[in-house]
This record gives C-alpha cells, structure tokens and sequence, in this order.
C-alpha cells in the first residue's frame, strides 16, 4: 500500500484526555479518532491491526473446537427477564425501547442469547460437549469512559460458552480455553498475568483472570515475590486474595477457650473520648495501629448485607427476619440482614470475601443509626462481649486473640483480656482480611507485593446459573431430562490491542509485534523520483511477492517527517531508498529494525530475501 | 470438519411464518436461528457463507481503493441533530437515551459519522479522492419485520462513503463503485436488475439500484420486453419509471390553446350522484375507465404536500403561506401546502414524482374538508377550470386534451369540452404519471412489464447533503476553502445472502455456488466404519491439503438421512464412499454434483485431484 492511496492521519500534538501512552499513541499514529465519548473510529491502520488480533483470537478458537456463531448485539429484553440480569445488571446495562414499546438490551454480553439459542436445538447429551463463540460489538454505558479504547462504551469482546453433560466435561472445556487464552497472549506478544479466583491451596479453580499490569488498572493484584521457595507463581485479585496465618492455625472455640485459660479475666476500662483504633492505641500506649501494636485489638464493624442468601435459620437475632422467594430459580434470600463482624486490629476487612462468606449481592457499613441501635452504643463501642441481637462473623485473626481489647457496647467504655471462645463466640469464622504488600505468601511463604493491573480475559465456570433459569435441558444416555453446565469466556479486543501498544513502545511510538504489525515492511524512499522510485517499487513488488505486508511512502514530504511518521506508527522494519547508497556498484539499502538503534547496509538485490526470511522467523516464533 | 464436530440442527419442519423459500432453506438447514422478531443468529454453517459474502465485498472494495474503517454501531445523536435526520428519519431509527440522559442512535446507516469522522482530519485537496466503507452492524426499527433475514431488524451492510473534489471526481468514484457491484454479485451468482434513477433518455445518473427479482420485494420495477429495438435494457423503479409519450408531445399552453380552436365551448352537464371515474364513464357511455374511454377525461386530486422546498412565491393561492427556515444549511421550506394535480383519466399519479417535483419531503391526498374547504365542492367535483386560490399542477398528458370533461367545482356537475390552454392553465407541468404494464417504453418503443424487486444494493451521488450542515471543508490548489462532494454507496449482506439462495435452490433444498458455499465437498461414507472410514478419511484429509474445504458426514445416520441433509444445506459436491465400489480391484466413490441428477463413479485415488481441478475452475470462472 503506498501511503499517499490510504489514509493515515498522523498527529504531533497529544490530545488533552489522552493521559496513558496508548491511547496518546492510537491517536498520534492516526490508528483511531473519536466519535463520541467512550466511542472511538478504528482508521484504515488500526483496523488492520485490529483484525489481526481478532484473526489471532478466532484461530485459537477454531483450534479448540469452538464454533463461531453471529448473534445480534441488539437483544430482546424478554430474555435478560428471564435470567434476572435485567433487574440486576445495573445502569451499565444500556435498555432500549422500541417503537413498539419493546424492550431490548444492547448486549453487553451474551450468556442469555447463547443460553436461549440452544434450548430450542439442544436434545441429546450426543451434541454435547459443545462450546460456541463470537466476535461480536458490545456496549457497556460506561458514566465515565476513559483511557481511549480501554475503557470505552462501545468495544468488541469475543465471549464464548460451553455446554457440558457435566463438571468433569466442564473442566475439559475450561481447561483447553485457558490454553487457548494463554497461546493467545503469547502471539500477541503481550505478558500477562494469570490470577486464579481461589489460590492454588485450596485446591480446584472456577475461575481465571488475565491480566496485564497498568498504572490505571482496575484491580489490584497480590503476587508473590517468590522468596518463600522457588518458582512460586501466586497471583490474585486483591478481592479475593488470601495470604498465610501469621498467628496459631485457626482454632475452634473449645481451643481457643482452653488456651487463654492463663488469662485475667475481663475488665472494663473507661477510654473517655477514644473511639478509633489510632485514638485507643495511643491511650493504651500500645504503639502505632495497623502494626504489631494493634495486633490484640478486635475491631467490631456493623455490616448491612442486601439480598443475603446464606441460610441464617440459627443465627442470633434473625429469627424475625423476613425471607423473599426471588422469582427464579426457588432461592430465597434475605432483602436485608446486619452483621457484626470482628477483625484484627492491624487488619482490613475485605468486602467482596464478606459478600461472598454471607451469599449477600453487596455489604456495606451500617449508618450511625443502625449501629445505636443494633450495639446500644454509639459508633466506635462495638463489641463482641455481650452482644446478643446480631450474628458475628470473626475474621480467622480474631480466634486466635486470647488476650484482647474491645468494644463495650457502651460510650467510652472497652474491655480488656477479651478472649475468644472464653468470652465470647462467633456465629461463623472466615478469611475476612485484606491482602496487601508484606503479607506472606499462602504457598511458599514469600513476600507479597501490590500491582495495578487491567483484565485482558477472564474464564469462568458458570455452572447452572443461567441453564436453570432458563430451563435449558438435554436427554441423558438413559433417557433423563439434565441441565447442561456452562461456562463463560471472554477476550476484549480493543483493550488487547491497546494493551500490545502499552507494552510495546518507546519516546518515538509505537513498536508493534511483528504478529498485529499492520504492516511488516515501511519502504521510505529519501524522495520518491528518479532511481529511487525505480528501486523502492522494485523492492514494493518483490516483497509483496512473497506476502510481506508493505507500505511505501511515496510522499513529497522531507525525510525527517518521513522517518519520524515511520516511527511513530511502528512498523517493525525500516527500509532508507537513498541515492548515494544507491549510486555504487552494488545498489544498497538501508535496513533498520523498529527496537535497533543502528542501519544496516544490505544489496538492494538482496533486501527482499532477507526482510521474508527475518519476518517469517519472527512470525514463526510467536505463532509457535 | 466433521459433522459430529459442527453444530448442523437441520430441520424437517417449516417454521410457521417462513413464506418464502430462502426463509425456509435457511431455517431448516441449520444455518439461522431465531432471537428475536427480525433478530437472527447466524449458526456456524450460515457464518461461513455470510463470512465469504463478506470477503467477497471486501475484495472488491479493497479492488477500487477504498480504505476499511471500523466506526461505531451506536453513535452520539448530536451528529443526527446537526445533518436534520434526527427529526427527519421517522420512527425507523432507533433512538437510545443512555443513564446520563445523553441521546444515541443505533445506526441505520452512517452518513453522519463518516462526515463527522472526516471533518477533523481533512484539510488539503492532496487528501482526496477519499472512499472509505465499513461493514458493520446496523438496525432499523422495523414494524413488521418478515421473510428472515430479508427484512431483519438488525442486519450488516457495507456502505461507503467517497469524498471528491469535484463533480467529476464523484463521477469516477461512483463508476468504480458501479463496477465493484456488478463484480460482488456476478462473483456470487446474482443475477441483478440495475435500476437508474434516472433514464438513460434524460442523459447522466446520480443513483442506481441494484435489485433481484422477488415475488415479496419492496419495489415494482418497469422493465422493457426490448420488442422496440434490440438490446434495450430499460429498467427503473416504478417510483421514477418514465415511459413514451403516447400523445402529441407536450403542449404549452399556447399550443393548446391553438389545438383546442375548433373544440365546441365549456359546456356544464348535470352529473347526480356521479363521484368517481368509473360512474362517470358509466354515465357518459365512453367505456371502461382506466382504458382509452377515460382519456378525455382530467382527474383533478388536491394534495397536501409537507415541507416544501420549491419556490411557491407566484403560485396562485400561496402568497400567505408562511416559510420556515430550517435550521440548517439556511433551506426555506413550507411546512405545509396543497396543489390540485391533473392527470389523465385512466392514468395514476406517482406519488414519488409529485413529491420530487415539488421538492417536498411528503404528499398525501388532502382530507374531505381540506378538498371542500379548497375548491367550494364536495370530493369527486374538483376541476381546474375555475380554480383560483390552488397552484395546478398538470401531468404531461393533461396538456394534450383539448376535449376533455372534468368537474366542475359544484355538486353533481361536471364540465364537457374543457380545454388546456383555452379554459384553464397549470401553474406547471410535470412527469407524474405511474408507469405501468403496457405503457411503452421510452427509449425504444417496446412494451414495458411490471416486476416486484428486493433492492440488495444502492449508489447514490449526494452531492453536498451532508457536507454542507455538517460543515466539512478543504483548502483547494488555491488556498481557498471548498466543501467536498460525497456519494453513498451500500450493500446489505444479509440480504444478498438470502438473495443467493432465493436464485439458487431446488425442491430438496439450497444449490450453493461455489464461491459462497459453506464447504465445497462432502463425504458421505454409507457407514463411517472399516474400510468406509479409512476411505472417508484418507479422501478427507487429500482434499484439505489441497485447500478444498470439506465436511466429512461421520454421524451414525441412515444413509437416507445423510443424503437428505447433503442435499438440503447444498454443499456444491458429494462424494458417497460405500463398501460396494470400494471392493473392486480399482476402489471407487461416487461423485454427484448438487445440481446433477446421476452419480459418477470415480477411482478413489483419482478423486482428490479430480475434484480439485473442477472447484478450482469453477471458482476461478465466478471470481473472473
């Protein structure tokens, strides 16, 4: 392609909203231009390497056995009733009504199409196994799109689904689209982070997140240093990260009541005034909080917990609670339930492990009046001791405090040698606590470290979420009625590429893996005219010859805007068409690759062969 | 691939609302599938012949030079405001309001966002000629969606827009892309109707459509049986159809008047209770109405015309009316004015001949009290003669009658004798008759036919349309600023799909082409087992190595079964590997192409190479 017949709008200037490099970049090197907030045009060159990544992404697909279907992206609202997401998804969910006063969704994703297309041609477990993709538009109404096509509104996710007679097929399934995952990742060049939603100790994963670090990404990352022991790999997503037990493995109640048998029993202590942990730490001179000092305290927060489904028949104060049947699917759920719930002092508590613990759709703190009137007290006297009307729920850390201070359900007043199973229980223990750097890896005992971090890709076994619901069903090898188990796989393609781009470049632009190049070879003669259009065209033709994806820039421009055009848009090998190279008695050229500081001088007669060799190498090896 | 490996669920059934033969083809053999009312999901068969239609386009768009871009499905309603289509598309688009209360429309078509897209970017005369096109989704609101894909709510289509500098750069542009089209269909073996907007009597063109003939199609054409002269290939939208004139040519009124000499004078007749036409001729005994007994007489119809963009200043009756200035681009219109038209008696008026010679976006008959309130007479009484406060506008053929009979703008009375130019005059003459079968065509004489047509393609110059309110400029070679000029030019792909199977078909099911076909072989062993498979197999994988595409029937079916869905989803070629033909000295296979009615027995080991060297051929001729 010569570049005065296609259209590449290169910019100088930085546009103002563009604060990471590749969306500086995507702009500068005229590979996207913006339509509206969130909604990005990809121009000729960027839609060529868009489609390489897709092309990347479907020959994976194919390459596992999945099978490419075409959905719409506009979606009747009935089915997204159906699976309750329509009530649930929230106002990221962009609703439309029609003429006719129909409701359809604009698909963010597609569980519900996938799910109601197959229950009408679904009969036998011998179509099973089977699993279904596509590469397809999404819309998510993002308020505050930003970081050009990393976070924008409209953006093309290829989201697959896999339908299994059972759980071991299901593994198959999940199994080989990590594989898929991780060739994909490999052939664009981009290094990713795999974090598994439970670690590896706990045996089994349902879930697996690719992510690649960022400083604006959306997660927080726990990896591990891997000093513990060698090669230890530990990744997870704050949210659910856990870590290893700085204290005695956690202990029952019976335990915990025998150990602190050497301690004074419990005594009120008047604090006047102090209500936080750093107030009560410097009362009690016990040194800074959030560090060793505040290690013996128990911290009391009262959560509300919406649309609980953990069974709470036996927890204390929750006899009177009402329970809603939700429409689908049978379960019940609490519409609303407090906890009061106990963590060490130095430690946080998680809120995603406390949703997840309690099966609630979201928790947070209670408000001031809630809390007076659930404790008797005023915020910051909350305690375990005494504590008749809520169910605690103690983070692993509290059970082995045998010599504690807490709350008194009282203004100003705290306890002191609180001990757990002697002095009070919980209702349930879990791992509650926030991960963060310095904690100690929960397989090698390694440091932990914080990372920021964007999901490229995410894995996940559904299980029956939506083929219960939506009543998709298949005869058995004996004839019963079954519900396929499904799971749920996507790749964001926009956020892939830009993610190529972040990874890939330096102060000049962009420095594109020769895989999703949008061109392999930019040809810049010095002008084109005279022996040296001759000899740029020559060398255009033969490398198309060989397939070698070219430009030429046959501009009337000076050739430093030529250079610096070449380099912006990263095209990963350079060939110079200059006259005095040219002007010996064997023609030369100047090759220069897009990463090397220096030109090389090679026969002009001999350019092609080497540039097809070089570029089919490389391409070979990240395809491998 | 292997058939167990696919996901195939043909049919045996019909759908319900499937009426027309491409509906029901690519229902039952499992290459769409239902989401929706006008929303379908392209299963993995369907994907590959939509996939290749789409190559096919893009091929010969790439051909012509115009440039890929990937801009959004859903774009900020503001480029709609500011180019008039957000008020003026009517209830076919799909409007969007997103949580921030911001409005989207989901695109119908991309006018706008091209223009848009380029207005920033677009700054010297060296840039053009520009054509870029995308194939992306699109949706229209549809009331009634019908006939599958044909007439989806959500479907894709290329469209391409071209920027020139000038007329003559928009010429060129839209002759590459007329070419462009004829090779996409000839390349999918279509056989397209080209329809111009206007005939090649009147001199240039500025729109053309491409249509097949479909016995459900949106469009009647006027097609010409070529009995005048040979090779003439009038066509044309029956919306713009002119024909020859069977009368004296147009007369002005002067002519007229001296034609009309020696015509007995107006004369009133008592017409009671006579309304229409048809009791009219009854009453006069001139014969049938719609025939030559109705010549004489003029039909007067008062119209009601909406934004009008004709200069109405002179026109009798229209000095009051008030003209707004629309917004944009500084266009004066009449929100609302009424004409009386003439046409003669056994002739129609065409709507959209009316609408475009009084450059307004709409005409209806005017309501009873309208016409009452305008001519003094109860409807079935208007007339010209007489007529002062409404601009007459009279059809070609009206000027020819210098004996007619029309009403009288009084109850049961009609006028006998009237003459154009003697008793009455239009304010303008015009083209406005409904061509129909019979009518004789104007280019050679011979007789003209009706055909319904489905529209698959359409260019279109625009002229300045867009670029003026949106306001898109360049600097020409003399430093002065100049808006471009843009054609239109699109393909709905779903549709042409559709199309190919509607031509394409026989009583056991669809007959690809070859270029479009989902796969081009498929093996059908009787049994997939011993020898059979070893064959299958051996002939499977000889084909694939070649670059035949090839489906491999290894289901445990009857035969019977296998040969009806081979049939039925119209794979080109089928190769039937028994245990008979494999057991002589020389095995063999049988071959049948899907148009053929008897097999061919063919050496096993010959039949790759055989098979190869006629799809080669065939593919080659199509894609010449």
């Amino acid at each position: 392609m010569k570049v005065s017949q296609t259209f590449i709008p290169t910019l100088r200037e930085v546009p103002a909203d563009a604060v990471i490099v590749s969306h500086r970049l995507m702009f500068r090197s005229g590979l996207i231009r913006r339509l509206g907030n969130g909604l990005f045009v990809y121009l000729p060159l960027g839609l060529r390497s868009f489609r390489k990544v897709e092309q990347i992404i479907r020959e994976e697909m194919d390459a596992i056995g999945s099978l490419e279907i075409k959905p719409t992206v506009v979606v009747p609202g009935e089915l997204w009733k159906e699976s309750g997401r329509w009530d649930s998804m929230g106002e990221a969910l962009l609703r439309v009504k029609n003429r006719l006063g129909h409701d359809f969704v604009v698909s963010p994703t597609a569980e519900e199409s996938f799910t109601a297309l197959l229950r009408d041609d679904l009969f036998s477990y011998r179509q099973l196994p089977l699993s279904l993709y596509q590469i397809n538009t999404k819309y998510r109404d993002e308020i505050r799109p930003r970081y050009g096509v990393m976070r924008g509104r409209e953006f093309v996710m290829k989201d697959a689904y896999t339908f299994d007679i059972d759980e071991e097929g299901l593994d198959k399934a999940y199994q080989a689209m990590g594989r898929a995952y991780r060739r994909i990742f490999k052939r664009c060049a981009l290094t990713v982070i795999s974090v598994k939603a439970d670690s590896g100790a706990m045996g089994g994963s349902g879930s697996e997140e690719f992510m690649v670090e960022s400083e604006i990404g959306d997660n927080t990352l726990i990896l591990c240093k891997g000093t513990g022991s060698q090669n230890c790999n530990f990744s997870a997503n704050v949210e659910k990260a856990e870590c290893k037990n700085d204290f005695t493995p956690c202990l029952s109640a019976a335990e915990a009541k025998a150990a602190a048998a050497a301690t004074a029993p419990v005594e009120k202590v008047d604090t006047p005034g102090v209500k936080t942990i750093e107030e009560l730490c410097a009362f009690l001179k016990t040194g800074a909080a959030n560090s060793a000092g505040s290690k013996t305290f128990i911290k009391t927060l009262i959560y509300k917990a919406v649309n609980v489904e953990l069974d709470l028949a036996d927890a204390p104060g929750c006899n009177s609670l009402k329970q809603h049947s939700a429409e689908r699917g049978g379960v019940k759920v609490y519409p609303e339930a407090f906890f009061a719930v106990l963590i060490r002092g130095d430690l946080d508590v998680n809120e995603a492990k406390l949703a997840a613990c309690l099966k609630a759709a979201e928790v947070s703190l209670a408000c001031e009046a809630d809390v007076e009137r659930l404790t008797g007290a005023p915020v910051g006297f909350a305690g375990p001791v005494g504590l008749k009307n809520l169910p605690v729920i103690a983070d692993f850390t509290v059970t082995a405090i045998n010599d504690g201070v807490t709350g008194a359900l009282a203004k100003d007043l705290h306890y002191k040698h609180t001990a757990y199973g002697r002095d009070f229980e919980a209702w349930k223990t879990a791992d509650l606590r926030t991960v963060k750097s310095g904690d100690l890896c929960a397989l090698c005992g390694g440091e932990l470290y914080e990372k920021k971090g964007n999901e490229l890709g995410h894995i996940f076994k559904l299980g029956y979420k939506y083929s219960t619901p939506m009543n998709i069903r298949f005869l058995d090898e004996n004839g019963k009625s079954q519900i396929p188990i499904m799971g749920s796989y996507g790749i964001g393609l926009d956020r892939t590429m830009a993610s190529v781009i972040e990874e890939h470049n330096d102060e000049n632009g962009i420095i594109w893996p020769i895989t999703v190049a949008p061109y392999h070879v930019i040809i810049v003669p010095i002008k084109y005219d005279g022996e040296m259009k001759a000899a740029a065209d020559k060398l255009y033709g033969e490398l198309e010859q060989s397939g070698i994806e070219v430009l030429l820039d046959d501009r009337d421009e000076r050739p430093g805007v030529k250079f610096k055009d070449a380099d912006l848009i990263g095209i990963p090998y350079r060939v110079v068409v200059g006259d005095k190279n040219l002007a010996g008695e064997t023609p030369k050229v100047e090759i220069k690759g897009r990463r090397e500081k220096e030109n090389r001088l090679v026969e002009l007669s001999k350019a092609a062969a080497e540039l097809t060799e070089k570029i089919r190498r490389e391409l070979a090896e990240l395809n491998a």
